[in-house]
This record gives C-alpha cells, structure tokens and sequence, in this order.
C-alpha cells in the first residue's frame, strides 16, 4: 500500500499546475465576469465563449495537456484513471478549466464511448473532431416526462426504417447543448422493448442540425444557466439519421452506457473535491481578512471548527474516490460498483456542505458571482441528481451489500 | 395555554387563502414564467414588472387585505404580530405574494421605521405613498467592504453641514432596489464616532434620484437576481439632502434599527415556513405522480421518512415562530431576543433543508425555474445572512444563556 | 392563541418547583450514588429502594403532588394532558422524582387503562393500591423472538379454558419488573387470531406471583440497569388467571393500547425535555468553572454555538409536546396521531443530542455516574425504540400526510 | 499510488483473521456473558479474567501473533503502522482480542514509551513481562478536578527528593487499572514550573502497590465498567520511588506523550473500524432475519439506506487511517498531525453513527449486553474524549490550515 502517486502523475500534477498558475488563474475573474456580461439570459443562441478560451485550449495542446483523460497512448496520454484522477481535481478549481484542456463533460463520456465502441468510420467523422476540440457534442438520456432516476422508464424511441433510423422524443438536461460549438448529441432511447430490461435500449449518433431536432430551451439549475455551455431540452420528432450512425448494434444501450459511467462518475468527482478545495481557500482568506467583533471571522465561534470539519471532508472523499478509480484501473467498473456509488452519493454533499460553508463565511459576496461559490454549490446541487441520483446509488451500495449474505 | 388561532386570526386567515385561491394560484405559474421571459438578466434598468401584478394589488386593497402588517387600526388592520403571522405564512406560499398584499419586505419595515419613529412631514411625504403601495423603498444597511455581520463595522458616514446631510459610502444586497418603483432609500451611517458604540450611527431618508447616487449593480443570489425587485449595490458620493430627512434625530440609527428588525424577522420566518410547506406539497405531488421501479416515489427507499421529517421540521419550525411573535406582542422585542433570535437560526435552515428534500424529489426540474423550489433554496440561503448571520444570533442565544448564571 | 400556561398550571408548576428545591434537589446526589452502591449488578432479587424514597413520597402525596397525571378530580388532581405536561417535565430533571410523585411509568400508564378499561371489581383490586403508590406493576407487550416494532408480530398466547385464562410466551424490556414492589403486570397477548388484524389481542391483569412466571433476568440498556427499577424478561408458561382479570374482553386488546399511548407519549417526551434542561444547565455550569487554554471552555470554539443549538431545540421540542398534549386534550388521541408521531421522533433524539453535547463538555466525568447524563443518554436511546420505534412514527407521520392527497 | 496491502500484510491479515475464525470466534459470546456474570459492580477488586483468556494468550503466541504492533523486528514482528493497522482492525471486532494478541491499550503504548524512551534497567524490569504479557499496566494523565483537554492544566507533582521522586496528585481513566495484572502506572506530573509550557512535566514509572497510592473506584462509561480492565480513579499523597524510575529526564514527559501517541491513535481508529465493521454485520444479519409488517427489516423505509450511508462512512474512514498510518511511517508523527487529528475526529464519531443505527435495527437487543453494541457505543463515546477531546483535535486540524496562509 502506498499513497504516494507516482513520479509520472506527479509530473502531470506539476504540469497543469504550472499551467492554471501561468495562463488560468491570471484572467480566471476576468472570464467569470466577462462570460456573465457576454451571455445575458433570455436568448441561448446568441451564447458566445469568452476570447480567451480558445487561445487557452490552444495553449494547453502545445503544452502537452490535453485530452489527459482518453487512456489511450496516442490520441491521449495513457494514463489511467488513477493518473488522471489528480489533474481532473486541478481543473475542477475553476468553472471552465476543464474546456482549456479538453476534458470536459459531457464530451469525455462521449469520446470514451465513440472510443470504446464507435467504428472506424465514426471515429473518423466524429471523434476526431472532438478530439481536436473543434466541436462539442451532448449527450440525450434525461427525459421530463418520466422519472429518469429509473433509465428503464425512458420513452424516446428509436426505430429502424429501412436503412434509416427514425427517432422520437424528448431529452432535457443535455449538458453543452447550448455551447456554440455543440455539433452532435448521443441520443439513447427504446428501440427493443420485447427484449430484457438491459437489452431494450440503443445509442445513436446525431447531428444537432438534423431536421425534426426542436431545442426548446436552457434550464438554469439553482439559477445558473451554466452559459455558454449550458443545459437544454431537445425534442425530437420523426428525425432520421443513417443505420450507420448507430452505436455498436440495436438493444446495445445499456451495456455501452454502464462503461461509460464508470471513469465519468471519478472524473466529476475529483473536479468537486477541486471545487471544494478551491472554496476552502476562499473561505480562509476572506475569514482571514475580514474583521467582526474585534477579530478576523476564523477566530469566531465555531467557524474554526468549521475550516477543520472542511478540510477533514475533502480528505476523506479525496482518499476515497482515488481508491475508486485504482479499483477501476485494477478490476474494472463492474468489480467496482460500490466504490463508485460510494463516491457518487458522498462527494458531491461533501461540496455541497464545504462551499455552504464557504458561503456564509463570505457573507452577502459569497452568494453572488463575484466568487464562483453560488455556482459550485449550483453544480454540487446539479451532481446529486445527474449519473442517478443519490438514492438510487445508495440502492446500489444496499444491495452489494445484502449480496454478502446471500 | 391555547394553541388555536382567534376567531378574528382564523377569519384573516380564511380571507387571505380565498383570495389566493381566486386571484393568485390561477396565475402563479404564468407570472413566474412570464416575469423570468419579461427580465432577462444584462440590464436590469428595464425590470418590469408583471402586468397583472398592480391589478391584483388593486384587488387585495378591495378586499380589505392591504397592509396587514402594520398593527395600527387605521393605516393598516390593527392585527398583532401573531395575528399577523399565519397570514405571512399563507403569503410565503407564492414568491410575489407579500407585494399583492402590500405586506413584501423590505418596505414593511422600512413603513414600521416611518410610522413608529417618522415625523408628520416624513409620514405624510413617504409614509402615506409607501402604505397606498404607490412607491418601494430599500433599506442601506449592509456594505461591500466589510463584514457587516458586526454593524459596527459600517463605514458610511452621514455629515451634518448647516441645514444639509451629506452621505458618503456603499451598500450593497439593498432588497427592491432594481424595482421600477423604488423611489426611496433608508442610509443608515455613522454620524457620531464619538459616541458609545451603539449611539454612532444615523437612519436618514434618501431619495433615489438624489445627486451622487450611483447605483451600480443588482447581485445575484444563487443565481437568483429577484427581477424585478432585485438587491442592488448603491455608492454615495456627497450625497445632499436636507436635514428634515433625518429619522429622530444623529445618533439614533441603532435604537431604530432593534425595533425594525423584531418583527420583521417574524415575518421572514413565517413566509418560509410558508414556502416550506409549497415545497412538501410539490414535493408530495411529484412524488405521487412520478414511477420509478415500479412504484411511486414516495414508496422508495428512505423517501416516505424524509416527508415525514419535514412535516416535522416545519411543524416545529412554525409552533416556535408562532410563540416568538406572541413573546414579542406580549413584553415587547427587547425581552423576546432568545425566541427571535432562535427562530431567525433554525427557520431558514429548516426551509433549506426542507427544499433540498423537495428537489431531490423533483429530478433535474427541481432545480430549474420551471418550479419556485430554487428560487426558495435561494431565499432560504440568502435569509442565513440577512438581518445577522446564523452565527451571530446563535451568539446572542449563548449571550443570553450566560446570563441566567451570573 | 395564548402561549401562557393557565393561573391554575403556574401554581402547580411552582408548587412542584419548591417541593424539588425543598426536598429532592438537596437529596439528589446522594440518593444516585447510594442507589448505585445499594444495587450492584449480578443478583437483582436483592434491589432495593433507596430509604429515602418511601419518606418522600409520604412528603408528595402531603403536599398535594401526588398522581397528577391522572385527569381525574378525585383519584387525581384533575389535571388535563396539557396542565400535567409541564409538571412531567420537572420530575424529568431528576431520575427517580416521577416515583416520588407516583407518576412514574409503567404505573401510569397502568392505571389510566384499569381507570378507563378496568371494571369497579378490578379497580378495587388493583387501581387502588397503585393509587396508593403501595405497589407497582409492569407492562408486558415487548417480546424477544419477534420484531415488536410490529405489534401484530406478537407470539404470546392467552387463550381461555373454562373461567380460567391460559397464558403462555415470552415478554422483555418489561419496565419496573425488578422492583422490590412490582406484584402485577399487565399481559398482551394474541388471543383471537380469527378476527382482523387489530382485534386479535387481549390484555390480562396477572400477580407476578402467580405459578408458571419466570422472571430470567434484568436487561441493561447501554449498561444502565435502572435499579432498582430495572427492565426485565420474563416467561410464561401456562400461566392461569381467573377470566375476571380480562380488560374489557377478548380482542380488545389493541383498543385499549392506543389510548393508553397518547398521553404516556406525551409523558416520556415531557420528562425528555427536563432532563435536556438539567442537562443543559450542567454542561453551562461545567463550561464556566473549568477552564483550558486560558479561557473557560464555554469561550472555545463552538461551545458556545453548540450552548445555543441545545436550548433552540430544547425550546422547539418544548412547543411541539405541549401543543400535542393540548391537542390530545382538544380532539383526542385518534386525531393527534401527527403531533403525537412527531414528537416521539423528534423529542428523544433532541434529548440524545443534547446530552451528547454535554458529556462532551464535562469531558470523562460526563461519561460517569458522577453525573446523571449518561443515564440521561440511555434513557434516550431506550425511548427512540419504546413505545413504537423512530421509524414506525416517521411511518404513521407520512402515512396521515398521505391521506391529504387522496 | 497502490492501495493494494503488502503481500506480508496479507499474510499477517489472514493468519489473525484465521486464528479469530478458529479460537476467538467461537467462544466470543460465551466469553461476553461469562465475564459480565463472573464480574458484578460493586466491588472491583474481585474483578476476575474469563478462563479462558489466559490459554487463548497462549495460542497467540504459539501461533506468532504477538505483540504485533510493535516494530521492532526482534521483540515484536516488525510491522510498519501501516502493516499493523489492518490487524488491529480485525482485533477491534472483539471487545477482549486485542489482549489475546497482547496489542491492548494502554499496554501498547506504555510499551512503546518504554521501547523508545526506557533505558536497560527500565525495559529489562518492565518492558521485558509486559511483552510476555505476564503484568499489564495503566497510564496517569488526566485528573479529575481540571479540564485535561488542556494537557498543562496537569495538578500532579513530581519532585526530588535526594535518590527518590515524591508523587502527588489524583489521576483518573486509568485504563486497565481494575485488571488483576495490573503492576506499574506510568504517571505523568509537573515537575518543573519554571520551564517553557512543553518543557514542565515528567513521567515516571510507579509499581501500584507503593504506599501512598490509594485506588479510589472504577469508572462507569455509560455504564459500562468494561471490566476485567476497567477505568480507574487513584490518589497519590507521598508516594516514593526511587529516581531510577523516571523517563528520560525532567522535563521531558511532554516530549515522551507525542511520540507514544501518534501510532496510539491509529490503532484506536483502526479497532473503532473493525467494531464498526462488526455493527454493520451485526445490523445486516438482523434486518435480513426479523421480519415487520411483512418485510423483512432491510426492506422497511429507509433502513437500507442506512446500511448504505455506514457502508460508505466505515469505507472512508479506513481509508483515512490507513492513510495516516502510512504518512506516519514514511515522515513521522509531527509532520502528520493533520491526518492524526483527522481521524481522531473523524472515526469514533462514525462508530457512534453505525453503531447507533445498529441499535435501532436490533431493537431493545441491541441495547442489552446480549450484543456488543452497547459497549461499542460506550467505547466510541469514550473515544471521542480520551487522547484529546474532539474539539482540541479540530483546533489542532485549523491551526495547521491556517498555518498555510501565513
């Protein structure tokens, strides 16, 4: 047993700090607040990124830092999911850190999948380009009619029509669907229902402009729209897309979903124990500047105690979601469940408790966008409901559980 | 010991829910929606508010439902702070609701400052508007560039120069300040430095056109600007009024400030329990009416106990604000500062809580705007740190649980 | 509404104030360590009352404090469940004051059935000398082999034979069955399996004495054996009693244990709350004579905000119970299921958190029988089970919550 | 990074587990109830080791599984704290297997005091029968009548008198102090005022049947005596012993404390991991095999999710001691406070959680001593105040925080 990472993650870890020191933290208040005035509510298709971003995302591929998560040698960096798992934490310090390095969702996940389980002609046409970070893409599961938390109440549908497929329904909470450079989505939806349970379901490619493809809206979670990337709602009406755009085969849905799940679920979670460290850090410069009663807020009541209970937390959920993905790396995602849904249902309260912490130490400020707390606590919020919500992984844990006596 | 409402509370209440049923709950979904489309963020100087809002402000005024709040006979209904109470509960319900009813902070309490320590001129210039709901008001207490947490700490001053105040300094997170009726603010400030810590400061009447008022901003709140009420950020640059703007007289601004803030606190408190119970019943409803593996929500897992820990919570929550409102008619606020003080700690809380509950019942739509659960999350966060923290009234229950021991 | 205890109340509350101050209070101390000394685990048929108990109790029923529970104006003082409540709650303070004052359970609870249930013959027989306070009797509901948060799990069998009635199975945690004066219990058993499921069950009168009772052994909870009280086990096997010490008659037995529930709930959670006081008022005497790190440990960290919390919660729970009581005494037990639910859930758990609290600040000797605390902390753990666990009243609270939406 | 144990660990984690399967195991409840009945309250100094005790030691040793926390390669097995951790883990699931394997407190750590700081003379008398585990031994550090959490609070006096050290002062929670084998204390005193606050107290070792110490009781922790052991309250006046038995020098016993604690804590947290452990079991068998309204208890409200929520806690935790074991080993003790502090916070206070939900699924049961649990609970609460309160080891965790904004 040895908690030491190795030299080679401990390189990447010097690498994207030296990086976020030099080119992100510099300009990061400036992007916040720049990116607010740029992307007012009221109308998504006029969302632009920031100037700076694009350069950044080219600065960040000439360092060598990008796509760190795709295991893969030569279209990423070969590391695994216990080498990535430290810079993902780095880059979930700043709200849009994840984009600069092409590591962010929902586009991993999707390349992962096209990776994994695209062809050669869809990875050609459709991971290169996000590979590159010319495009974006979505992903369709969530649906508004039906309680998602449950993937087997899904009711969009896919059917084969000759060499076509005709797909209907309606998805929400497509994370990036309002970014500009969102091209395509991964819609899943009911093509066997007279299979078994996990074996009714499929994966399509499809390209956003494709006719019969209505998006209706952002959804802003806990008041933030999340602009430019935003969070939409899709409906699909008769549209049609090629068979070769399908994932793997028809009743595949399920088994390709469970794969990407996995690296998904440590990816978010080392990016919240990020945000958590990044609220901790807040929290102690302002209680150290700020003055009450005689003297700096730290030293008040129980806030000492507070910044320990914080910092106790971000360790723990750190110790244990690197334990999750060695475990992946080791035995694989389905040998690894309970480590998963253990962090799934403990790592985002976590943020959620350290940066409502945070928030009252900031007072009025910290609710405002003056600090990027109000929207931690909008993704931690976002983060127990999105991947399943923490009931249904607690159901999980229960029920490996109850296998022990069996 | 009688627990049960008079007959003249139980009468109000009876009124006030009719109304509701008749005039708001039919439009309280359109309004939300519509007022989100009519404000998009960006500038906030073209804030509207709701057509159909004035019409029923008009109707709430037939109905002999205007200014419930205010405990004179004549001006408002002669109720006491627990009569008023269930009828700030029924209003919390609905996010405009309290304006309908001229009852909306904070020109409730800024309506008690002009009719408990307001002069005839100062009653006739901007009580009487106020109470005919012709013009907002705001409230300047809070400042960006300390913790305000300490009142003392205040760095605005007030100056007196021959028959003219002038104020100098910056408040922030001043409630109804984006509204397009705002006409006045209360400038609270130092003016006596020499004087014991609590004799230092100043209220003074400040119309918002006055020359040096900038206002810069309103802030968000979790995402949440409140358009078209809003919280804004104001600077005074050698802003002049005339010294008949001066509330009692130099000095005074704290004893003024101890009044105010008893009952309001009371009602800020009833309003969330009020939406603590929108938020069980959406919660409810939802949980009904949504399936997932083959049973309704409220059969799964621990769901069935987290309905029965709110009711509780909110069940205790209003029993301990009830009897703080009865405390406050019966020896007064200075004699009833643990019971307001516990309620102001545990009654946001809860309704926090409460609403977490509810989203997580919701899915994705609970945090979005196509339910009032986030926006109460908001308010319930933001009610943490307004009128002192959490840590702040928890001081002054231990403060005044020494004291039975010396 | 009108949170003021009646002329009536207040006078009791004091009477039964000075009577403490006079006589318990000066004894306390004394009669905890020598009740402990007097009764060492290993051979509970050698319990025996502390000598001073019988001399006080002769005192209490002097003074008119004796069986106050009883709502009736001869045998008791007329009190209502409301004006008893807060007198509950002073003998709360002190372990062994109910006894003091014969308002110690189970015997209340006995007597209010055979006041309500029992015929003049049982009355006579068993209602008088418990009035008396000459004997003592337990309840056997609870069994060993079966999930008793079930009550329709019930094994034990009553079935009649001629004028006899035959009893047979286990009962445990049968309170009070090893003091030196308990010569009754009452015995609940499954008597009619034939009819619906809640008029199966009957309830016998049986002498302890009586041939085929075996009492095993006294139960500890969390090592507190309760002497020389005690919670015991015990076994029936054709146990015969003649059919007249039926209550009521066969199948009744559910009848009449709910209506013995509702006040006793209210009981238990009164006395929960002033043992939280006492415990509270300790842990503020402990943090203000000792000191660390310079200071007295009421000014470190979150003591001071841990202080405020307990008399916050004290404060919410004190509300909730009266209110139940008050509710009880207005529409009865059947219509004040919710109240009396939620205080069980709520009221306990507030006790055990209080108390945990003030171990923590009394450092080893909180742990110790120097302090009556953790008697306190086990008797709270006890009651989170007794009379129906948390769970089977979250349940009943969620299940009336329920019936508002069908 | 690997979180795989060593391949000795393994070892070693097999051999104790198979040795607790074949000889621990099997006679685990025997051993609970024959030394509860073979030790009544009431008069310590009868107080007796179950029988079967001894020869189990025995065992252990013939088996090679003897003082195996202690790293010296010759006298114990040479394990790293990181080795040893999981071992005391498997010990800690039964209340006496830690002194079958003679790795009990506060044995472990005297001897790791004399291992480190006892000269030839010292470990030749001492070190070498507490080793072969022929005496054991108590530890005097915190006294009655000052709040110990403040370690310089110590009363205690050493001085020197000639060739002798003269001894004052009242010392309680003497761990083992009850115990038959119990021959030397170590105790701590201030010995010179004048010195720097760290640099003021001393240890000595002290046979227990010196004149002048007068063993005053034992201790109850929430009633539970723990006895054979036992926690001990003893009064030094006068007492002798020749100069030989200090420890290092004057001055020196704050020094000496560090060092012995450190690993201490580890081995705490690990055993509170393995009780942990257990009550899951415990709670798991019971919920599967008791049945209420149809179900079986797992399958009721939330109770599942309880399971879920200690699985995930007993998860973290050990991954955070291991953590702290392995930071210990590799930079030494004071350069890992923040990770010692942390799981001192941390752990006892999640065994009190599982422990108490445990409880709740047993029922009374759980309460009662026919399961461990009670005692767990008593251990767990014990812990969060022995070795340094909760609240000191948060201040610790804040301290080192702030230390980095420095």
């Amino acid at each position: 047993m040895d908690f030491a990472h190795s030299q080679k993650t401990q390189d990447y870890i010097a690498r994207v700090k030296a990086f976020m020191d030099e080119h992100v933290y510099p300009v990061e208040e400036q992007i916040y607040r720049e990116t607010e005035e740029l992307n007012p509510t009221g109308d998504w298709t006029k969302w632009q990124m920031h100037p700076f971003i694009e350069p950044l995302k080219k600065k960040a591929q000439a360092a060598g830092l990008w796509n760190l998560f795709l295991p893969d040698d030569k279209l990423g960096k070969g590391l695994t999911t216990l080498e990535y798992a430290p810079l993902a934490e780095e880059m979930g310090r700043v709200l849009f850190a994840s984009e600069i390095f092409n590591c962010n969702a929902p586009d991993t996940g999707n390349m992962e999948v096209l990776y994994h389980f695209g062809n050669e002609q869809q990875q050609e046409k459709w991971l290169k380009p996000l590979l590159a970070g010319e495009i974006r893409s979505v992903f369709g599961m969530t649906e508004p009619d039906v309680a998602s938390s449950d993937a087997t109440n899904m009711q969009a549908t896919v059917e084969q029509d000759g060499d076509e497929l005709v797909l209907n329904g309606k998805k929400w909470w497509s994370t990036g669907l309002g970014h500009p450079n969102a091209k395509i989505t991964i819609f899943m939806a009911l093509s066997n229902p007279e299979n078994d349970k996990h074996s009714q379901h499929s994966m399509v490619i499809v390209p956003l402009d494709t006719p019969g493809i209505e998006i209706k809206r952002m959804l802003s979670a806990y008041g933030d729209f999340d602009a430019p990337s935003g969070h939409g709602e899709m409906h699909f009406t008769n549209v049609r897309v090629p068979k070769e755009n399908l994932l793997v085969g028809l009743g595949k849905g399920f088994a390709i979903a469970q794969g990407r799940l996995g690296p998904g679920r440590i990816h978010h979670c080392m990016r919240s124990i990020g945000a958590a460290e990044k609220a901790l850090e807040l929290a102690m410069k302002r209680s150290l500047s700020r003055t009450a009663f005689g003297r700096p807020l730290i030293k008040l009541g129980g806030n000492g105690e507070r910044i320990a209970q914080a910092r106790i937390a971000i360790h723990q959920a750190r110790l244990m979601t690197l334990h999750a993905a060695w475990k992946i790396d080791e035995v694989g995602v389905k040998n690894a469940m309970t480590e998963i849904s253990a962090i799934k249902v403990a790592v985002p309260k976590m943020l959620q408790d350290v940066v409502d912490m945070a928030v009252q130490l900031h007072g009025g400020a910290g609710m405002s966008s003056d600090f990027p707390l109000a929207r931690f606590a909008a993704g931690a919020r976002a983060l127990r409901l999105a991947d399943g919500p923490d009931e249904v992984h607690m159901g999980m844990v229960t029920r490996l559980e109850l296998k022990k006596y069996q």
